[in-house]
């Protein structure tokens, strides 16, 4: 005859474990995630087999990471926490753009180039774009250096980095705005694309009955001495899967017209650290 | 000026996502995770560069994994996640042993032994120790053809898997009951060990301000057709480490006198299914 210990005592005991004084923060960060964790496996009466199911797939996803892939930042972004990150974080000002998921696709390094380049490759073909607008502060001062950092697919629906075919560095570009906060980026239209399927997301994607497609969408992340770096996208008004986001990053006022070869897509930073 | 999305919507709007049609129990499980993972993000207001550093985190964690080395199961172990899974799963029954976590270190394949085999390595040197007891059903009738899968470390502080040195499959074995469900194994006197600390895990339970010693034990797994498998341990009385194990493992049911060469650990296991 033995005295079952309670979930309640046991959370207790490991809460306790650790040791506050040594980094608050993370001790405070560890003893939520417990406690959801915790949550989480007593709603669920998780079996053993499921626990270890759990582990394995974790394991695959951490696997499945390399230079040019983050398996676990596409399982964040499809469960749609990257997404609630952002919601948490952005500005809490209405004036400012709205911002959105990071994505697993960004690489540091890209090339500065003078307003009015290409980020595209001419061989590649696809709908030429012109993008263009002005970088603003919240009361509507046009910011000078403001820092465009741009990034999307090619017109195959593919980033560079998923592509053994293409340039490193191809669909980006960094650029800097003048006096008047104006910018303007020549690309080609993005298409809707496909996340990557054949690792542990798409497997799980696939056997809960969801998709995998993301409306078309160029990347900017927009940085400026003194305000907040804007992490967004621009989304094709014609997408015809604006409703249906893999990775729920849609946000009404992102959403812009890019027939005709032009798209004007103005940016609101808001005051604060980068 | 936009319309915020509430976190509330957007869980929402991801939950429905997944269409229980097609696996009902992975949706139902995949749906409440969020729901938690999203509750802890919000009650710690986390902000882009810990989720990126949680990211990194169990990147790190997935790629320390390999043929003998599973950090996932050491994350959940030192998290109590493992413990939790054991406890809502035991037995409902007061009179069947209780279980305690699988652990990292079991390997598949160990050598079926005679009753009153050793597993323990003789050059190794230890303290030699007999395990006897008999397993019986809840009712006290004894257990035949009960198969016991039996691992522990060496007197060194490591296990085969951990000891480049080490034979594969040392100080491990299997055994099986006969008619009167009784079992004698020899092995060495377990000793308390520290949990791999050159990791991710270790990184954090440093961090964190926690230790990493496990009270000296050794690992029973048993079953038998027509009763729930057991998996649990066989804790050393004398060991300094049994109010502060490292992964939450220790029950008092489950503390054993080892002096004298010798310790009996009884075991009861519930009807069910394997």
């Amino acid at each position: 005859m033995t005295i079952k210990m309670t979930a309640q005592a046991h959370l207790a005991e490991v809460q306790a474990s650790f040791n506050e004084g040594m980094d608050p923060r993370l001790v405070e960060i560890l003893r939520s995630a417990i406690k959801h964790l915790y949550a989480f496996v007593e709603e669920t009466k998780l079996t053993r087999e499921e626990w270890m199911a759990g582990i394995e797939f974790l394991t695959a996803t951490g696997q499945t990471c390399d230079d040019v892939r983050q398996e676990f930042i596409l399982l964040s972004d499809t469960l749609g926490v990257s997404m609630l990150v952002e919601m948490l974080n952005q500005s809490a000002s209405d004036a400012a753009t709205d911002s959105t998921v990071f994505g697993p696709f960004y690489v540091a390094g890209a090339a500065e180039m003078a307003m009015g380049a290409s980020i595209a490759r001419e061989s590649n073909g696809g709908e030429p774009l012109v993008f263009s607008g002005t970088v603003r502060d919240p009361a509507g001062n046009p910011l000078d250096h403001a820092r465009l950092d741009v990034w999307q697919v090619a017109p195959n629906g593919l980033y560079d980095v998923q592509d053994p075919e293409s340039p490193p560095l191809s669909y980006r570009g960094v650029f800097e705005t003048g006096r008047d906060g104006q910018f303007e980026i020549l690309t080609t239209r993005p298409v809707d694309y496909q996340i990557p399927m054949d690792g542990p997301v798409g497997h799980m994607l696939r056997a809960s009955g969801r998709h995998a497609w993301r409306p078309a969408h160029t990347h900017f992340m927009v940085s400026c001495p003194g305000f907040k770096t804007l992490i967004t996208h621009a989304f094709d008004a014609d997408s015809p899967n604006l409703r249906q986001d893999a990775v729920f990053g849609v946000r009404e006022s992102l959403i812009v017209d890019m027939n005709n070869g032009s798209a004007v897509f103005d940016l609101v930073l808001d005051a604060g650290d980068s």
